[in-house]
């Protein structure tokens, strides 16, 4: 998961890369109409949506995206939370979590997100974070920019903040124990850094697309959480750094990780020795 | 600002809180208005407001505000962060906040909120929470229950987590050093509680209001910030409790409150003490 020592992804050409992403962009509305249908069926705007609605809407939408990318791309790989891997060995790999801060889903909070990325080789190449309930899409290709809802984004300013304004989005403290108890290290980064946002969704990632948040550390999440926001951050010139993946013993590894502006990820990363 | 010892609000009569509540409610379409022009003008999707532009609509809401109670409900106070309070001996006191989480606002983050309140005698009777951007308001007077977007709001549910799932919403960590090092407190309750979520706008009030945040645990923040939630979580069955008032050496003292589900306030307020 780590970039591999070679990049080999300009074998894929700028129209296929194209292609692939409007594909994915393409599922991603198929996976709105989904994810609608349960909120009108258990979701509204003052109830909760029942656990099980939303375990039925995850394996609903990869299912269907199995079963696409098995019918237009048959020689691609599939990861997915609910059904493991296929085709470990292809060179594309697509990844998908279908529904992005399940807890917040089911208490109506509109943060939560669909994420689809495509592995080129062991490197992101494509990714798309779609929020329905905020209408917000974010799509990029490697070397073909982000775009946001079909706006462009430009890439970060280089504006270094104080160590007190620095916005930093980070796990909540719960992610820190997932793997070891790692306490110490939210707590050293949240006391330097006491301008905090802890929002559990990938809208944090989306935030730290569009510069605002400087910086998100993120611990022991998986690579459906992340392949997205990996694709995203250096197109508009920031850092991706993957600080260390760990056996989660559930299959696929812990991703801990660090993103944003360059000058931020700077700061931060010294905290995390030892890790 | 606590409750007083003898609660006076039933001296005020269900048609007048109607009548009070429809005239924040009306006011707050305005105030959409404002920030609607400010986001035309210089706040888009993908660009960031001037931090002046903010403060121009802080200053420009809250001076329309005291205008139109100057000329509807002439003998009422007003307090507001930009211009203080005027009338502080008056019985009833409008409190505004035209824009809760200005850091939110200028970076993009649809968060942010409007916040209106009115006391009577010093307790809560009558109070608005708009978020323009995610189209959501709650409204609500004392004794006639909170509306979402016109919903009527049930009252929460008696279901209470364990301490690793209970969902509670806290101040970042900056504002446990606004008064003193209390730095101390955040870590206790994090580490008892480390589902947290931080998201510094009174969109976790909002949160709370629904039952998808259990508590909420804020430091050092003032009346303008709390007054609707004030009014709103009892309204829904829940807690409001102030913690501590303190001199802030900035007029209005700095308030710390802890609301939310009953079962949860009980569960976090022996972490406050010596607070």
């Amino acid at each position: 998961m780590t970039l591999p020592s070679q990049d080999f992804r300009n074998e894929v050409s700028t129209q296929t890369r194209a292609t692939f992403l409007e594909f994915a962009n393409h599922f991603a509305d198929s996976s709105r109409n989904i994810i609608d249908d349960i909120c009108r069926a258990g979701l509204s705007t003052t109830t909760k949506a029942d656990k099980s609605l939303v375990t039925q809407a995850d394996i609903q939408i990869e299912q269907a995206f199995r079963d696409e990318i098995h019918r237009v791309f048959p020689e691609h790989g599939v990861i997915g939370e609910e059904f493991g891997i296929v085709k470990p060995e292809a060179p594309f790999r697509w990844i998908i979590d279908p529904i992005d801060g399940t807890e917040e889903f089911v208490n109506g909070v509109p943060t939560f997100g669909s994420i689809i990325g495509l592995h080129y080789k062991a490197a992101p190449l494509i990714g798309v974070m779609d929020h329905p309930a905020l209408n917000i899409r974010l799509s990029g290709a490697w070397q073909q920019g982000v775009a946001y809802n079909n706006h462009s984004l430009q890439r970060y300013e280089d504006s270094p903040k104080s160590s007190l304004d620095l916005r930093i989005g980070i796990s909540k403290k719960k992610n820190f124990s997932r793997h070891k108890d790692e306490n110490a290290v939210f707590d050293r980064i949240v006391t330097t850094f006491p301008n905090i946002r802890v929002l559990d969704t990938c809208y944090s990632f989306t935030q730290a697309t569009l510069g605002a948040l400087d910086v998100v550390v993120e611990y022991n999440l998986r690579i459906w959480d992340l392949c997205a926001a990996q694709v995203f951050i250096p197109e508009v010139g920031g850092e991706f750094t993957i600080v260390s993946e760990r056996d989660s013993g559930k299959g696929m590894p812990y991703v801990c990780a660090v993103f944003g502006k360059p000058w931020a990820v700077e700061r931060v990363l010294p905290l995390l020795e030892n890790t």
